[in-house]
């Protein structure tokens, strides 16, 4: 391709997005190429967009484009309950279930002594001030099921249980629908720990 | 993600893209969203740049963003071999071979009467033209090795051979570095026909 510049400079860029490889980058490149003009311009602008429109909620720290973010500022939602996350994603991933009507409170990462990563570089400070002010009754621990999230969920419910605010974690299980003899041994032991009386 | 229209819009544009689905564009959004301005903002501009430029070399179809493609333009290469793909994609291929140093003609496609595809709408009257007015030797015809492909290659050879000049198709056979047991048995079945004396 050395007779466009301007695709080999597009190529780099694309390479340098997550979960793309040479051969994508190329895929993607010639369908920009072949695609019409406004298609293409459509993506462009909506990548201009998203980083001239959106911040972070001044309250939850999830996405936002106003000072507070859809949840924070809908009328609908739970206020007393929130659900602490590590991650914004983690918050597109709940709603998708439908089944958390609360808000929530992003931490921007997990304790991580390896990584450097302590309680100062999470948004915590900002979680027991919301804790204090507001009439929370129930903090939803969904940090992620390994060491760190695990270790973040029990740091935070240190912090809470003194404030009178009960500290909840997600269930760990067997996936739904899947088979038991293809679960880990890890899911599969703390399915049995946690079985339910039916 | 209610929370922020403008990720909604970079999701439902990201994932026209060819291969990317709902979690790669998700996994992408995200990535533009947590990455600085400038990265992000030097892949819109790639995107935009490259449809303002990149237009079709005059002479042989190719990518190109002067007039002329950087391999019609080149004094390096013999423009007494032309050889015939069917999309630009093809000649990227071939230049990473660094296997040929001729010319190119991109045909714009291949015969296809199912899809209503006949000969004026590709690039064959301008190929003619060249072999008129160049002094060409050869044309090799490196359409894809499928029906289509094949097609379109035997009839350019019926149009190019009355004119005096050699033409030629690319080998089928076993890729090399392959498992015999592998091949398919059309492919190894060309082989077989195919075999060159040692």
């Amino acid at each position: 391709m050395e007779s466009a510049p301007a695709i080999q400079k597009l190529l780099d860029e694309l390479e340098r997005m997550p979960g793309i490889g040479p051969k994508s980058a190329q895929r993607i490149a010639y369908w920009m190429l072949n695609s019409d003009r406004e298609t293409v311009m459509r993506l462009a602008e909506a990548i201009v967009e998203v980083k001239r429109t959106v911040r972070f909620c001044s309250r939850c720290f999830n996405y936002a484009e106003d000072d507070l973010c859809g949840i924070c500022s809908s009328s609908r939602r739970d206020a007393s309950v929130i659900c602490v996350v590590s991650e914004p994603r983690d918050i597109a991933a709940i709603e998708r279930t439908a089944a958390f009507s609360g808000v929530y409170h992003v931490l921007g990462g997990a304790l991580s002594p390896m990584d450097g990563i302590g309680p100062d570089d999470l948004h915590i400070a900002e979680l027991l001030q919301r804790l204090a002010a507001d009439a929370v009754q129930e903090v939803v621990l969904a940090t992620n099921p390994n060491v760190e999230g695990e270790t973040t969920a029990a740091y935070l419910a240190r912090l809470i249980k003194p404030l009178g605010i009960k500290a909840t974690r997600l269930a760990s299980g067997l996936p739904v629908g899947g088979d038991l003899e293809f679960a880990d041994e890890v899911t599969l032991g703390r399915a049995i720990e946690s079985r339910r009386v039916l």
